[in-house]
């Protein structure tokens, strides 16, 4: 399993990645004095990022060579990719100096993002190898590739291609006709005209266009697509009705695309044909479940990097976290609904997501005794979980409102042992949570006795908590009653 | 806290459903006699999905009235938002109803797509309180709305507006020059039309198309915008150099749309400058590792989906999903690399994911006794976990592989005692995991007795198994040694 890289930029050395990642051998040529480092820092970043994407374990990773000519890069590979500059000519003559040296059932592929395949074979006395495989940035993470051959590739080096794109992550894309720039970066190409127009006109600064969007249409197209947006659009009565609708607008000066084709009842016909195949059965209601599942999916996701839209709920969730008052003599310390996205095979809330609400139940209670996230980053101190034992006492589902109530059970010097008691709002016990946490210097990584103000409230709570009787469950193990 | 609903369709429905959920009384005014049913379904969608993107509850949900007249809908109330079909006529018609029962500083927001304000505002004679609010579908779920004033629209009017917005959880961009389609829709419409030619010319079909999209830069404007992908894609030389180098490809037919800006040094200059600005001094490095933990989270929630890059992910995992062979006595059930997206405030990974460790653990253990998915669909029976108990030794970081290994403390009858073993691939020993489960059919939901096949397979390891001494930590309970 090897592959030469011809050309180790953004592109070529992404490529790279990928493949070493997925333990091919990898030997790139690129003449650039700094492609070493800038490939490695690449491979840095891949290597955080790609085996995230899996619950399992890449295989062991490539060995990487450099090489100083493209005969020793490309001898005995099977897999050429060439992601140097755009421009034709350099492009035809690094095929000729590839295929001096090259397997003549080698794949030769080219990362152009522009040129048509029959126009990188021109000249090539062997262009049945050649074809275009154009991948997206960051390649080590964005599956797509457009595989556009000419007429003159080979079959079974199209067949082969796309099944080795698979074998190493990817989605291979048919292009069936050639066209400048392919499909998706005509589509990028539109947008970015029009950006550029906004800007122009002083409609816009460059972020507003950004926010434009990403806050919107952004993370409905990493699900749907145009046409399975537009069908969504339409609502009950679907793609015929949507076009129908619309049709007019495509006249109207919505953007200077004003070039548009017309909407005959053949195209309209083509199209809402083509999108009911694409919907494979399902309804607009599936789909439009389907979507929101998704999107929550997404946001969630943005929340945790505070990217984009992940911003706006983060800030709205700060406004909803408010004081939940108590439950007799317990801290209410959650009080949620429980996401759609927390179900697993068995139709329930996963056991993951029981220590998930404990966890949140604890960052209320620490937030509650003085100890929210500001005070971890600026003190630098923090309570790590060294113990938990979780008892799942009824079925959580996703749409019921869930309830933690929290007492402390033991707060002596570095310790601090809290019992979780997790409720339906009509009161039904789903599970309890007991956790020892020990109060931890996130310089040092060792455990020190927390400050005095937070010494002192969690002993002011303590002394009222244990007068109450011990929870049923408390100090308890696996299996054994008591 | 009131709003009105004048057009209760999927724009109209979606509002009501965001102000409903953030506790506001809503009037609804639409007189299709679907109207109740289309906007109750939606209500709950929306019940399912907004909830779940908070980590706490929203306010007391507000009360839904239908109203048989326009008079009744918007009299007292703050909010008026306007979702009738794109004519100007009838939205003119609709302005001149509401002025004449409205307070005089109420908000009229028109949910238009296409108009612009001071097109909306013809002939009203208070033309103050009129500007457009444009949401995106679903309106529940999506934060962004673009607000566009006219000249004559209040600046109170858009303060309170947008003050308004990011109380009930949106993203409102103020869009300072009146446009057709104001802002993203012109995005979206440019790529609508270029999207049409594809299927026109049979370069692709809708699928085609839509792959395209979301298997790559759809993934990319979820948390980038459009200037903020080309800006990486420079590479470490920035904005200005991207522009210069593919200034000339602006010329090129990449796209339909040929009248394009030029590329003078000035338009050059103001785009770099404001991309500047936008970056915020942040680094390309910075940038593309925040880049990367985003996509991988967006790539996770959509494996959760099945959805678009979600399913190229899922296959490949699934190929990953090797038999992981034993060391001495146990089955390793876990090799993974932990994701970024499990560290959390501490710097390490989260306690939650300690869990989600130990159940994939589980569930491999489980398919390797014949009780795989497949087998759980298809039988309704699985085992649910009653009772955990973890003990977290060592700190597990991102990067780190994390190796597990599978005892059988229990197997009898309904019930399996699992004790997993955490372990880096240095051998060092970060957490256990101790699990009591039930066998339970999924139709019943209570417990009943395995299979005979999984029965004896369980108990011919267990024979095995409990030849081997008890593991260190097995059966303890929280801050008690023995």
């Amino acid at each position: 399993m090897k592959a030469a890289i011809i050309g180790g930029g953004v592109i070529g050395g992404g490529w790279a990645s990928r493949f070493l990642l997925n333990g091919y051998d990898v030997k790139v040529y690129d003449p650039d004095k700094e492609a070493k480092r800038k490939l490695n820092a690449m491979l840095k970043n891949a290597k955080r990022s790609l085996p995230s994407l899996y619950d399992f374990a890449l295989p062991e990773e490539g060995k990487l060579t450099f090489c100083s000519t493209i005969e020793e890069t490309v001898q005995g590979v099977k897999w050429i990719q060439e992601s140097v500059p755009e421009r034709l000519d350099i492009k035809q003559n690094v095929y000729k100096q590839i295929q001096k040296f090259c397997d003549s059932d080698a794949i030769i592929a080219s990362s152009t993002s522009g040129f048509k395949p029959s126009e990188l074979n021109e000249g090539s006395n062997n262009p049945k190898q050649i074809l275009v495989c154009h991948p997206f940035n960051p390649v080590y993470l964005l599956p797509l590739v457009e595989v556009v051959p000419s007429l003159l590739t080979d079959k079974n080096i199209i067949s082969e291609c796309c099944k080795f794109l698979k074998n190493i992550g990817m989605k291979p894309l048919l292009v069936r006709k050639e066209i400048d720039a392919h499909i998706a970066d005509r589509l990028i190409e539109a947008i970015w005209r029009e950006a550029l127009w906004l800007v122009h006109d002083d409609i816009a600064t460059t972020e507003e266009v950004d926010d434009a969007m990403k806050y919107a249409m952004g993370l409905r197209y990493a699900l749907m697509g145009v046409f399975e947006h537009m069908r969504l659009a339409g609502g009950e009565q679907g793609m015929h009705h949507f076009l129908k609708q619309f049709g007019p607008c495509l006249k109207w000066p919505w953007t200077k695309l004003m070039d548009v084709p017309d909407l005959t009842d053949e195209f309209v016909t083509k199209i809402a044909t083509q999108s009911d195949n694409q919907a494979k059965g399902r309804s607009i209601q599936e789909l439009e479940i389907s979507r929101d599942d998704t999107l929550v999916g997404i946001l969630r996701a943005l929340r945790a990097t505070e990217r984009a839209a992940g911003k706006t709920i983060n800030e709205h969730n700060n406004d909803l976290n408010i004081d939940l008052g108590h439950d007799v003599e317990l801290y209410l310390t959650v009080k949620r609904q429980i996401p759609q996205t927390w179900t697993d095979v068995n139709g329930h809330m996963n056991e993951t997501n029981y220590l998930e609400v404990c966890s949140q139940a604890t960052d209320k209670f620490m937030e509650m005794m003085g100890m929210d996230v500001d005070y971890i980053k600026t003190k630098q101190e923090s309570y790590f979980t060294v113990e938990t034992h979780i008892r799942h006492l009824n079925e959580a589902k996703e749409g019921m409102l869930i309830i933690a109530k929290t007492q402390v059970l033991e707060a002596s010097g570095k310790k601090l042992r809290l019992f979780h008691k997790l409720e339906t709002d009509n009161g039904t016990l789903i599970a309890t949570g007991e956790h020892m946490l020990l109060h931890v210097s996130l310089k040092t990584r060792a455990s020190c006795l927390p400050s005095k103000k937070i010494a002192e409230n969690l002993d002011h709570l303590f002394k009222k908590h244990s007068k109450l009787s011990l929870p049923e469950g408390a100090g308890r193990s696996v299996g054994y009653k008591g």
